[in-house]
């Protein structure tokens, strides 16, 4: 056993002999970034070793860090051991930290209607001539004052009764859910609602009062469960090898923690928290009840469970009022979950009578189109490359990474998150930098570079945050081009379904932080969006998190989460017959 | 810390420096007497210093222990500490072990309709064009196939869904209760319940096959929560002082033991148990389910809860099948618990339309009279002497326990349990010393022995299984004399608010071990029992466990319980204003 010292970090965290740098930080909730969960392949990990003696240079390492890097002391916290006790440094580039995270979502009002309803009750207390039990008393109450009749009453509230009729003077307040008692306190207690969006990348949570429907604190974080794999499927691939349980257990302690910093924020205790509502994708939602996810991996990529589910916090270690239940958006199919079902509500696309495309790009981009009353649907497997990873100098949306690329007068200017100095480019960075070749001609049609070279120097070394330039390199192009082919073939085989043409479309609506930060134009550039009048975009942000938020404050909400889930015609687009060749044709760039 | 070796176990446990050798006994489940729960006061918890150095003899002790027993290294555990390693005897007075336990009762005849009901299931598996989720699939076929809808599906059956289903070919079982889908298996597989009587003194135990309703094994032991104070009262108490949960888990660890033996027993697994019934008096139907017990021993003494309760086993810690639920029968009252309305139920008082008196004779003694379809209950504050504590020479029901006593001839025969040299009275003895002792004239009316002297020698000390003397003292007659008379008033005070009178009782049905042991005629000569034929007089043993396994098997006798439960009248006998008196006037043996 040794330890590790992690600057700028500061934090100290015990080693085991055989575990390497990446684990003692993963284990130890140290946000070192990975794309590949430690298995050595994306290097993305780099650490540098300011002091003490780390194990021997591994051959894969000099494959992966350029020899200054090296002469630097980096190397690769997957493939290092610490022999005796050190300190490394976390470059920026490697840091998960500060994220830039999309909390706000398009509001859209609701009746304020939660599933828990809090009543009043008054039970006159017992005496020797009428000695009835606590629970009789009450149930008495509820049935002559509030009609409420033959109620469950959770066991946690059973437990609280007799201590909290005595204490208040036998005037309390208890919050029923459908027909059961799931909370007693004290009266004048707010009855506290929780929203999360279960983010592959991001956790999102907002605390509102359930009376009201005001969000009292929001909080966003990374999702620590990035330790076990960047997306979806390496994520599912590490749980089915390690187990599931550390994966779960990953993301309960984020929404643990974030709780803790709602509460503080909003002056309330957790027991005050009577439900909760969330929305993530099939994978996020099955590793966080503890579902079994291997099918998910494996075709035909059914979930285990598609429809809303109720489940008892406690029965998922989660720490809120005793009683209270979680409820979770339904999904779709394997990859078009509760945070699709969450975006169609929030942004009215599961209602409306126009004919309306809604998508939500990422690694798996989601697509539905509204079409005379009926929702299709189908997932795009678009890749990383928007979310910064398999690019070369591609990171996540933080703190230095290239935001904004325009190239003027044959200079290339550039915006970074937090102004820092640049050390790679996130996804929106990623698109622009590709649009702004292509339109200076410096990238072709077929993603070329046309003077020569396998990379364009977007920022030389001098100027950059790190030792290196950031450059774009014919590889990056070909991701990004094969997740936009991905994308427009989902979307073409969605309109040839329903029928249509790309001149039917009154609306495409983009959900999402990368849809949220992406310049439109450039999009339509490289051919991402279809080339239909600006105006009949709209990017409305975290949608996903606003349907949660709509789902905790209004029982409607579920009952259409449900409803539209249930009316989703899915396609399976590995099955589509068309395709292939639609997604062949649309490797390439649009002719100027 | 050191440590204690207890003979004849041969069981070796650690001590903490602080720790006397009763609370070292206690937490490694070293079954030694007490009825003080460590206080210091019974003098039940007798052990014998074999090797070693203990604390030194107390003043306290020297009051509790002979002179005799001083000189053999006799000494109180609870008043001992072990200084260094010890090895210590427990006498067979002091060890709690192969006690006699009531597991039969009087069966009666039901339809089988157990609340799981199991369905063959047989879903179509997924393919790419028709991908469902396994939780649709399964809904769709129960839907299709067996009319049923709209069912929760319990957390852990979601987790066990998809690897069920694809083990088992697509072809499973599930167990459905009420509107819940609570279990799923491979098909085959045996849903089985289990009935728990859960004693203040034992916890008895019955596995049943939930198809049948046929016993497939039955298990007794005497309740780990005597370590936590002998009767109710004290337990009460002890939980109040030091928490309810160390006390409650005392129950559940009993119970898991029980569960496994039960399940080697039967060659089956604990996750075949789909459903679990539990009667218990109300303080240990609380303590079991952790509600608060305070208000139980403070007037008006009302449970927190009297309805009868569904809860997860999971939720109280007990590891069955992971969905399945527990069942608990109602109380009546703070004293008149779920184990009396098992009685009733069990022994057909509830449905009765003759006149039946029912008790179960304890420290609390519980009565119902039936009566012109009425029922009416009362608890009576009996104390503990037919459980042979409160008396010099009691003890509880195990082996040498003296349980019948006859005197022919001036001279005395007796029969202890087990053909063991005897070393102590159980209840029944303590009847039968008295009650023959009486027809001998050596006690008067008023209880005193009429030779002078304050004990009578009922077997000499060499011929005892310990080294002295047992005898009967004038203090036990008194108690006995206080038990009978509480329960006298108790059923004087039933029959005058029915109006009615001994002649009109047409059957006295008496449940629970002590009246399953006791002499019916000795019964009636210290005038514990009315002077009525004895072929009115039933003793029907563990009515309380027959009353659970009915409930286990039977949805209808769940309904009567709860109708039963809410049915009864009951009278607070400290309230009464008649109880004084009558209590007063029944202190006395019926003249010859």
């Amino acid at each position: 056993m040794s330890r590790i010292d992690f600057e700028p970090l500061g934090r100290r965290v015990a080693c085991g002999d055989e575990a390497t740098v990446f684990e003692a930080a993963r284990d130890s909730g140290v946000p070192l970034a990975s794309f590949c969960g430690g298995k050595g392949t994306c290097g993305k990990c780099k650490i540098r070793i300011i002091s003490g003696e780390a194990s021997p240079l591994s051959e894969r390492e000099k494959g992966k860090l350029s020899s200054e890097e090296i002469e630097q002391g980096y190397r690769l916290a997957c493939l290092t051991k610490a022999g005796a006790d050190i300190k490394v440094e976390i470059p920026q580039e490697s840091l998960v930290v500060s994220p830039q995270l999309q909390l706000a979502g398009k509001e859209k009002g609701v009746r304020i209607d939660p599933v828990v309803k809090a009543y009043e009750v008054a039970p006159s207390p017992p005496t020797l001539e009428g000695a009835r039990s606590d629970e009789k008393a009450l149930r008495d109450y509820l049935a002559d004052e509030h009609g409420l009749i033959d109620l469950d009453i959770d066991i946690s509230v059973q437990r609280q009764l007799p201590g909290i009729l005595r204490e208040s003077g036998w005037q309390s307040q208890i919050g029923v859910r459908g027909r059961e008692i799931v909370m007693i306190a004290n009266p004048g207690v707010s009855a506290l609602g929780l929203a999360v969006d279960l983010g592959t990348t991001k956790i999102a949570t907002y605390l509102a009062d359930l009376a009201t429907g005001r969000v009292l604190a929001a909080r966003g974080m990374i999702n620590s469960q990035i330790a076990y794999g960047e997306d979806v499927i390496s994520r599912i691939y590490s749980a089915m090898e390690n187990g599931e349980e550390p994966v779960r257990q990953a993301a309960i302690r984020d929404l643990d923690r974030m709780i803790d910093e709602l509460c503080s924020e909003a002056g309330c205790s957790r027991e005050n928290i009577v439900e909760a509502a969330v929305a993530g994708n099939t994978a996020m939602h099955h590793l966080f009840l503890g579902l079994p996810v291997k099918q998910l991996a494996l075709a035909p990529y059914v979930p285990a469970v598609s429809g809303a589910i109720d489940v008892k916090a406690r029965d998922l270690g989660i720490s809120i009022a005793p009683g209270a239940y979680i409820y979770l958006l339904p999904n779709i199919a394997g990859f078009v979950g509760a945070d699709h079902v969450a975006m169609l509500l929030a942004t009215g696309i599961f209602a409306t009578d126009k004919t309306v495309l809604g998508m939500d790009i990422g690694t798996n981009t989601e697509i539905t189109l509204a079409c005379g009353g009926e929702l299709r649907s189908c997932s795009c497997a678009s890749g990383p490359a928007f979310e910064g990873a398999h690019i070369k100098d591609g990171m996540r949306a933080a703190a230095g990474a290239i935001e904004r690329i325009e190239i003027k007068d044959s200079s290339i200017k550039y915006k970074t998150i937090n102004n820092e100095p640049p050390v790679g480019l996130c996804g929106s960075g990623v698109l622009d930098a590709i649009a702004e070749l292509r339109k200076a001609e410096i990238i072709d049609e077929r993603g070329r570079l046309r003077e020569g070279g396998k990379e364009y120097i977007l920022v030389p070394a001098e100027e950059s945050g790190s030792v290196k330039d950031i450059t774009l390199t014919e590889k990056d192009i070909s991701e990004v081009l094969l997740a936009k082919a991905a994308i427009y073939a989902g979307m073409n085989i969605l309109l040839s379904e329903a029928g249509i043409d790309w001149d039917a479309i009154d609306e495409v609506i983009i959900a999402g932080a990368f849809g949220n930060y992406m310049d439109l134009a450039n999009a339509l550039e490289i051919g991402l969006l279809p080339e239909i009048a600006l105006e009949r975009f709209s990017q409305v942000g975290n949608a996903a998190g606003m349907g949660a938020r709509l789902c905790l404050i209004s029982r409607e909400q579920r009952a259409l989460a449900s409803e539209t889930a249930n009316r989703v015609k899915y396609y399976e687009l590995a099955n589509h017959p068309n395709y292939g060749r639609l997604f062949a044709q649309a490797i390439g760039f649009p002719a100027h």
